[in-house]
């Protein structure tokens, strides 16, 4: 039976046809892998999806986790889940062998960790939190905190958080207000109150690692005077036992539209409520250096974006997956040209309309899928390349490219899972059916990990112009280069090829226009719209790119491939001309409007 | 405190400034009436909306309503707040004093009915049924039908619901299935399943009276075999009291993301559940005559999708009032010349994004409640214009824009709805904030009453072609000519007029060049972007008679109309062309997918 969580047969075009995963085998870091040990990875994911993610997703969503006051309560489906993948060792997948991990490169572990967030999105969080938490230790923490904290985590006895927002500070992090007082003992005591903390509690695991953003006294103001803390749920001894509980309580869940299945908390730190020996306060341990807090957290910031993105592609791809399904099997009226009411009913996909809605949806779901994993591949690139400037090069385009990756799947991929609903007319919007949880879990992914306005602001405000816009033009320059290589071979390709560079043009002159006034209010006032256009600018060139490397393969997939693209060149592109006109006007209606007149 | 419902001042404007609705009074109809009693009925609405309705809908979505096997259960605020509309006459808002109705124009009452919309969706739905049945059996049916079911209507002892889905027949109605027997005691017998029957079973009124499509055996296939009958889930003597139970039971409940607070039906008739005397199965009345079923029930969904388009509206609108509320108090990040970490916050209001965010809702929803309450004094114009011309113009544009007024609103106030969730952020996706309930009661609005789908096939395959395409002509004929209108005063309306003339000349030139192949299959493979350009074309229409009716007047209220106009005008009204450019190249990317390439 085909999956209807994600598509085998794509994974492998993208992975094996285009990014050519098996060339990483070449590089020291990936030398003990080869093909069939990525294959490997990607079929156990899957299995261990399907067989215990995918099942117990539609539960988790009707009976979401409960705070009796005291513990949380989860089905036990989940925690069985998560045994299963613990023991199954994906949790470290890409981590070093040394600490117990494959080493598999990051488009690989990408890859497999689509499948689960395909098949249950609430449940996939609590180790992707924990491989998230995870990796920035082993980048910044000590040795010490590698070994008392990543190690369990790897084995999949620790889970992991990140703790940044607080009430009063979502978006703005310059306004945390955690403090963290050092100690005599050299650990710090923190106070203060996070919001929306994911996986924040619950006795899923034997002991919860949080990352704490917090603020030391006598620091600079501002996000310059945060520092990141360990902080863990029950404090663990030098011998690696878990010890007694530390001052970390939960204050309540939210409830959520969707994404039920994940906790989302409000953890109070340091009000007393179990105070472990010695100062006052929940016990945290700096990690790296005071201050430089906010640096670590992008680490997993970044990462988090890009698996956000990713979880959004997941999700339309298995809403697109369901709408298929449902359109093959659902009889419903008849051909436009043979009304005769007495002849059987057709399969909806045989209604125009109903296949331009599935084709949006591929368009969108695969676009998104190639450019999150194209994202993965620069990390291999940025960590494993041998010539510094290739690893330099792959940087700059992971740092540009991280804000689109990240906003729009989650724009687009959404509006994947609203079409999916529509193609399952009134059936679509019931909870008999599949679609609206995957429409409801897609709709936090533009709030979170930075809002789609903040990406906005990034990518106009600091990616594209930081380095005298070096990011950008490398860029627009990779984009120009699949538009010229697609431009030779003369055809539809070079049609699209042409119409790619024209957008890239546009890119570059529209961000030249938006700064040449020197005043970032103007040149900011319609950021988000930057965004999107320009997104679909590089979700084209991703096209173009699989274009390309189905160029001249025949059978259904390929030729599913180039309506795809053709979809998307055709009805999606061309839109980003009008935005690009409009924020060539410097508009400033949004930015001049008095708040009193709304 | 200024409602969050909707705007008193925006309907104000629109119903006295801009549609002059006071001037209907010179009619016969309407003469008993004049402003102040259209005013009082508005004002009741507002108060029995704010003060009954809105209290119960959150309560009424998580405490959805539920069905024991026998009976379905309803938190008891529904009940109390049905009585009082019921009490206060609105039922018969716009009915004759004849059948003890107040008579008052169309546009009036859809403006009161808004305000329940907005407040409760899932409540209103009740007595908006009710209406609409109520409308078609005045319309249609005989004297003793009036008399028995519509006066019980009127008066809120009865409830009334249209049956047309069944389970394989939802956008096909000449799949129905649903046969009626002709009975010797002139009644008829009613055998097979509805689906989707919103109100179809509760326990909140004395009587519920199905409208239901049938066929009678003997009869034409398809929907030209199609009968309308009146079955009441009780019985109704000649005396009017209410009789044995009817044979429709209640087989379940649709359980759906949203609009959970109207219970939403699958009905078994003839089943022999309740078998009442006489022949086997549920006693029907044949409205009007045989075979002319589908005619008829289209007099209620015409009114129903423009009702369909007024909630999408009322949500759109309620949701933008809550996300405006919220951004003038949510303090969070400073302005981007000036971050300095120690000044306190600013509301998110300063921030260009979020009132771009806040611009676009309300173009969308004053937009939307503009062409809703457009086809509402259409229909007053119909109904009541003195001259045959006149009357006969108004059904043509009504006629073209009902797939619009129902599609548009659904499609762009859903949209409103999902970014009043992104401006309240992470705050916004939970269900202790009301803007997540909106966007999921939304989502049902482009579903039903005719698919997204089914309209763009509606728009292009029927409205604007018959006659020769007359009322295409005079929709653009009346576009052009307020295009004109603001050409003559130069400045900015000059410039909007120039955009829209340009914009209607190019609907005119695309619907010509889409028929002109002759293959209805090229000219209907995107009747959806068809659908989405006009509207967005007619929206921009809507604007700028909003424009010119607001013209020299100064304040807060009518520069915010200028903004959200100018908003329209630059964001929106230009993503039309490469619209049009596609349905121009006649593209058949989605007609010609082969169904086994996806």
């Amino acid at each position: 039976m085909t999956s209807l969580l994600l598509s085998r047969r794509d994974l492998s075009f993208l992975l094996h046809e285009w990014l050519h995963v098996e060339e990483l085998t070449k590089r020291p870091r990936y030398a003990e892998h080869d093909r069939e040990t990525f294959d490997a990875a990607l079929e156990l994911s899957e299995t261990i999806a399907t067989r215990h993610f995918a099942p117990h997703n539609k539960k988790n969503d009707a009976r979401e986790p409960t705070f009796d006051g005291e513990r949380v309560h989860i089905i036990p489906e989940v925690s069985e889940a998560l045994k299963v993948f613990a023991e199954s060792g994906l949790t470290g997948a890409g981590m070093d062998e040394a600490v117990g991990g494959m080493q598999l490169p990051r488009v690989v572990t990408d890859a497999c960790f689509a499948w689960f967030q395909a098949a249950n999105a609430g449940t996939s969080a609590y180790p992707f939190l924990t491989v998230g938490n995870a990796n920035l230790l082993l980048a910044h923490g000590s040795a010490e905190q590698i070994d008392r904290y990543v190690r369990p985590m790897v084995d999949g006895r620790y889970f992991g958080t990140m703790c940044l927002s607080e009430p009063q500070a979502g978006s703005s992090l310059a306004d945390v207000r955690t403090r963290a007082e050092r100690a005599e003992d050299g650990t710090y005591r923190l106070f203060g109150n996070k919001m929306w903390i994911s996986g924040g509690d619950h006795e899923l695991s034997e002991n919860i690692v949080h990352l704490v953003l917090a603020r030391i006294p006598g620091g600079p103001p501002g996000v310059k005077g945060l520092s990141l803390f360990v902080v863990p749920k029950y404090l663990v001894g030098d011998d690696g036992a878990r010890g007694e509980r530390n001052d970390v309580v939960l204050a309540g869940l939210n409830h959520k539209m969707g994404f039920r299945g994940t906790t989302n908390t409000l953890l109070n730190f340091g009000e007393g409520t179990h105070r472990p020996s010695g100062a006052p306060g929940a016990v945290g341990h700096l990690v790296g250096e005071e201050h430089r807090g906010l640096a670590y957290m992008f680490h997993m910031m970044n990462e988090a974006r890009i698996g956000v993105g990713l979880g959004a592609t997941a999700l339309g791809y298995t809403g697109y997956l369901h709408a298929l399904d449902y359109a093959r099997t659902r009889p419903q009226g008849r051909p436009l040209t043979d009304r005769d009411p007495v002849a059987p009913q057709v399969p909806i996909i045989e209604h125009a309309d109903v296949r331009r809605m599935l084709l949006a949806q591929k368009s969108y779901v695969e676009g998104a899928l190639a450019l999150t994993l194209y994202c993965g591949r620069l990390v291999d690139e940025q960590r494993t390349a041998p010539e510094d400037e290739a690893r330099k090069r792959a940087g700059l385009l992971l740092d540009i490219l991280t804000p689109i990756a990240k906003s729009w799947p989650s724009q687009w991929c959404l509006e994947a899972n609203s079409l999916a609903i529509q193609v399952h007319g009134g059936y679509g919007y019931t909870r008999e059916y599949d679609v609206e949880q995957f429409y409801r879990d897609n709709r936090l992914n533009p709030i979170h990990e930075g809002t789609h306005g903040i990406h906005g602001l990034d990518l106009l405000g600091r990616k594209a112009v930081i380095d005298g816009g070096a990011a950008l033009r490398l860029l627009l320059g990779e984009a120009a280069a699949t538009a010229d290589r697609a431009g030779a071979g003369g055809g539809v390709l070079a049609e699209y090829g042409a119409a790619l560079n024209a957008a890239t043009r546009r890119v570059a002159e529209v961000t030249a226009r938006l700064w040449s006034t020197g005043d970032p209010g103007t040149a900011l006032a319609n950021a988000s719209v930057y965004l999107e256009a320009v997104g679909h600018v590089v979700v084209a060139w991703m096209w173009l790119e699989q274009l390309l490397a189905a160029d001249g393969a025949t059978g259904d997939f390929y030729e599913g491939k180039r309506a795809a693209g053709q979809y998307f060149f055709r009805h999606e592109l061309p839109s980003v001309h009008p935005k690009f006109d409009l924020l060539e006007s410097l508009d400033r209606t949004a930015a001049d409007m008095d708040p009193a007149q709304f």
